[in-house]
């Protein structure tokens, strides 16, 4: 099987994949963060990495290295950005390396790239970075861009065998049912289910007040319950979101269909 | 042993050993940049993480989430910027990570941050980057910062023995005998050998001009032969660098000696 | 009545206002962004206006000007930024007009600071935006500011109303029920009933692509059908989501219960 | 009559107007800004959309949503930044509105804009925020901008009937003769005669003090007296400038003679 | 006579006039702009320069170096930037120098600072530098600034001598009698009066249009004849400006009277 | 002989020597810095530009107006940035100095520029500036910039000369004996030999530490001792960097060899 990852490969190789091969690239995008005693503060950036190289083998694809850290956590989807440990970028940094990034793979001759966000507070920075680089490179520049939200992929069914009491949406899954069962998918030995909190689950009010009521949130940083997760639907999750991006980044750039 | 890693560890843990237990927090800075054929595009921020983690090892230190991308490469100490795969960022980017990850840590409660710069055209921005922040924290901070390149530390005498023919300074070692000799070290399995190419060292004169003149670079993109490289040097440049970090990071953070 | 814009006020009422009494200021950010052929331009800006001026009669407020431009709108959720007539700023651009105005609402003497988004693209960078503005003026600082989207306040009685065949979610509500029945309320000469698409609802892979995938959007620039608008519907949102903020600005500021 | 204002147009109707049309397309940017105890603090956004909307009518013309927030007002012409209830822009923020807003009216086919400043302070940014947005249109691009301060089309002639004991200049003519009468004549119920303050003129040294030295300016922040105000010569001055500036905008963009 | 330039001295006789002396510091700023055929690009910071130094040597004052390019020309005022040789900065940039150079005055313990602008287009600039600088010093630095366009010091007993038919106003002023009676006192030998032009004054309509309308002005670059340029006449300017700069220095630095 | 100084030459001059002539442009760029009680603040400036008019004068060159002002110094090449005097500039203001000045002299018709650093924290800002300038200009740019640092200039055979026990290297040059030499050669009237301190050479640690270590740092500022300097010295660098410029400067410009 092919490299993978971007950073194991030489230069050389790189070239050959994507000026030659038309190999997309995947770029993820995940933060430092707290989740929770029982997940690592790496886990976006891990779960992003782990969902693109996972998309990747699926078409010839390249990983290139992650943007490990993201913007500032929200009370109401991360936390909040008062957690220790939780190490945030300004949104004019984050939107600004992700221009730079568009802007370098356009020059090596990338014409199919996917941005693979594992941090829900990321998504509009994103947004801004590519149109920035977009609009740099101009209406001539062959470059597509794809960029997705991983969990947005998981289908109704699929949802509803992770949540059979209901799925409580992805803002509050946060450290929680979903990202803890792909965790143990992709990094048993970083999961702690013994430390699992059993607070219930957070109840925000229909807005936001600054500097943050950290008394909203709970202590753990856990937002809902995280003791439904199994390793099994995080495969069943993992298994899925790879497929169909896959089939996405297939329908979507022209290529040939899964070998 | 305790993790060393703050992407794998939670923030509980991350809390308990930056508040209670002062732990030195490591930075790894680095790039994604050709190497040559026989290098892989990642290997400066893989030597950079790898040296913050031999040394964090030494002084109970935790090693944050490496910066994988840095400023343009330059021809003279890489190759040049138009190198495919060599993805850069520009100066105001890189400098902003930099100053909002040292506010972060400095939230924390960290008081002891090392960022530790893989990639020689790094350097000028996270000086930059530091004092920005430093300058927000203001006077009063108790956050001090130690940045270092890590090839400043090799001693001469280690420079005799890996250069039996004389060094030829930092600038040229890109892609050569020093990251060639810890590629080998670290991670064996990312070096091919049989590719290193023949070229003679690159020649520059005293200036440079722009747009880059790709012919001063050799087509490979290696500015000295890597052809004395060896993992017993790689051994022993890491093992050096590793000890003399955790010594200045035990002076001048004020740590007792080494267990 | 007292006057409740800020424009129309003079600077010695306005002092008099946020100094002596606390009145809470509300801010308004809208867009000047398509709503179809049956809305105008102004949509966002006008329906931010005036529920702000409906919340801040209910607690003795003042609404300053509106921000009348917002971030560029996206397909999923305004159509995408290549419609004429769109216009839209940077996110930068947007991010320091929200810093800049609130780091003068703290020099008036402003403790209670309400800005009220009524374009779904604004969000992130009003939280930037205040972000920025509140480390800058340091933890001492007595201002507090609350953001909100209005349609978060909507309650399921409400959409329930609104959407006798359920809601498809904020996302596609665009130029669609709920804004054009809150036009017919608060502007119904600024509405043609007549010219309502009978376009089906909007239907969006999970992921964007870039440049815009123009022909994934209704050329009316509708996302799902405004044909169940009515004034009264209008009317009974209108009304809730003013005494909804009225009471969350009371709770949260402090302010004794209404008259 | 056509609608004049884009926020109450429909994005088709717009469309219309701009592409097949070539309507010109006034863009009025203003401040939130003491006016004395006589004016609004919106004064100068008012009369900058008012005097926008006059000339407009004149040649078929269409007038964006105003920015209502402007530069740091300044001591000699508008008091100073210390007053309450004054709400101002850094240099930044105002020009990149004003880039961002060329920019998108470009965009849109828009050939013919016209922006009219009511805010002296606002100048420059206007001038550095067109400059910015030309350059990145190019040279090819077939917009023409005319940027005006609507004040400078008034002639000798009406400046000697409204200020029969001689102009002050427009410095000083901040919430005082020219303005007042301009509200009088706009927006009277905004004004009120009763609190124009008996001040005398304003005397400033040929240098500014930061910071600001604010017993330099009267506490009421009128810098000349108002007192000659009238609502027939603000009739007079708006008649004026409304034909003025629709001449000039006839004459450099190629339009017909007025209907 | 003790050194006036603060490029010629060391760093300990600058700290001992700062700190122990409490001299003020004086910063000119000019512009490399094209001041007709007669003229040199540099005059405005040549004359900036030599205002300032005339001045220092009346109050025991320290003349920084001078920043000698300057925002963009204007047609209105400096002939307009599509000129060869004028050599301009953005906004941000020029704001930024000024308030680097502020900053850095402040830290050096300068309390009495005099920015002596020469480039009539930098004013605003100017005041957006010192204001984001004197935010960032805070409320207790003991620092005041003053910010002062020499012209605007002449009398109207000078204006009267020096244009015997009529002042034109500083914006036409441009390479004109002022500036060239100036250089023809400081720098004779930089005059070339025998290539004055001979065009009749520029005349403007009252609006800007953009692009450029180079046709609005004269080809040589100059609004209005310097014929009427003597020595006499700059040395009478010279003098009066210098004299009356350090009067209002002494005056508003609380330093004691001239010697 | 021709005019020099960019800033002494009128417009059409210099339109008609670098349109017509092909003349090239030096751009200095130095920093207003402590130089130990010997030397003045000026002297990276004055160098700058010194080297900069012998090497114009060999080659028909013009030198536009020098940056005056530097990046922030740092302790083990300029003593740190918290010595009085020293006057430094952001990374981002310097970048955009040199990017602003770039784009200006390409619309002038320049297609050779040479930037002369003479200030050695620079370099890397002015690299990210040209690299702004070049990108903004696009590839069919017919400009060609080379940027320099005068001191790589110098052969062995004159370091030889100038240091007979041996080269400390550049880093240490700092107000020792290679400027003190060259101040002799260009400004003998700026030095003060008898000043010149006694201070063994400065002793770094391979890494920096922030906030600055100000006891690593001589009180007088310098790094190692000047006490060798002479103005022979001086006339030997100076002739030899002048030289070498010229002919780098005629090679890779295309310009025929010296008259």
């Amino acid at each position: 099987m092919p490299e993978t990852l971007m950073n194991r490969m030489s230069w050389v190789a790189y070239r050959d994949r994507v000026q030659d091969g038309g190999s997309p690239v995947f770029l993820p995008v995940g933060a430092t963060e707290q989740h929770g005693p029982h997940l690592p503060l790496g886990t976006d950036a891990l779960l992003a990495s782990a969902v693109s190289e996972s998309a990747a083998r699926l078409v010839d694809g390249i990983v290139a290295p992650a943007f490990a850290y993201g913007f500032k956590s929200q009370p109401k989807c991360g936390g909040g950005n008062h957690f220790c440990g939780t190490t945030s970028l300004d949104a004019q940094t984050l939107a600004a390396q992700v221009r730079d990034a568009v802007r370098e793979f356009a020059r090596h001759g990338v014409t199919r790239l996917v941005i693979v966000n594992g941090h829900y507070e990321n998504q509009w920075f994103l947004i801004e970075g590519i149109d920035l680089a977009m609009r740099e490179l101009g209406p001539t520049s062959p470059l597509t861009v794809m960029r997705l939200e991983y969990w947005d992929f998981f289908t109704p069914e699929t949802l509803a065998k992770v949540f059979p009491d209901g799925f409580p949406g992805y803002a509050l899954e946060h450290a929680a049912v979903m990202e803890t069962s792909m965790m143990l998918h992709f990094h048993p030995d970083l999961v702690r289910l013994d430390l699992i909190p059993d607070d219930p689950p957070a109840d925000f009010p229909p807005y936001d007040i600054y500097p943050t009521r950290t008394d909203w949130v709970p202590p753990s940083g856990v937002l809902s319950s995280a003791k439904g997760a199994s390793r099994d639907k995080g495969q069943a999750m993992a298994d899925e979101v790879a497929k169909l991006i896959a089939t996405a980044v297939r329908t979507e750039f022209g290529l040939g269909p899964a070998l």
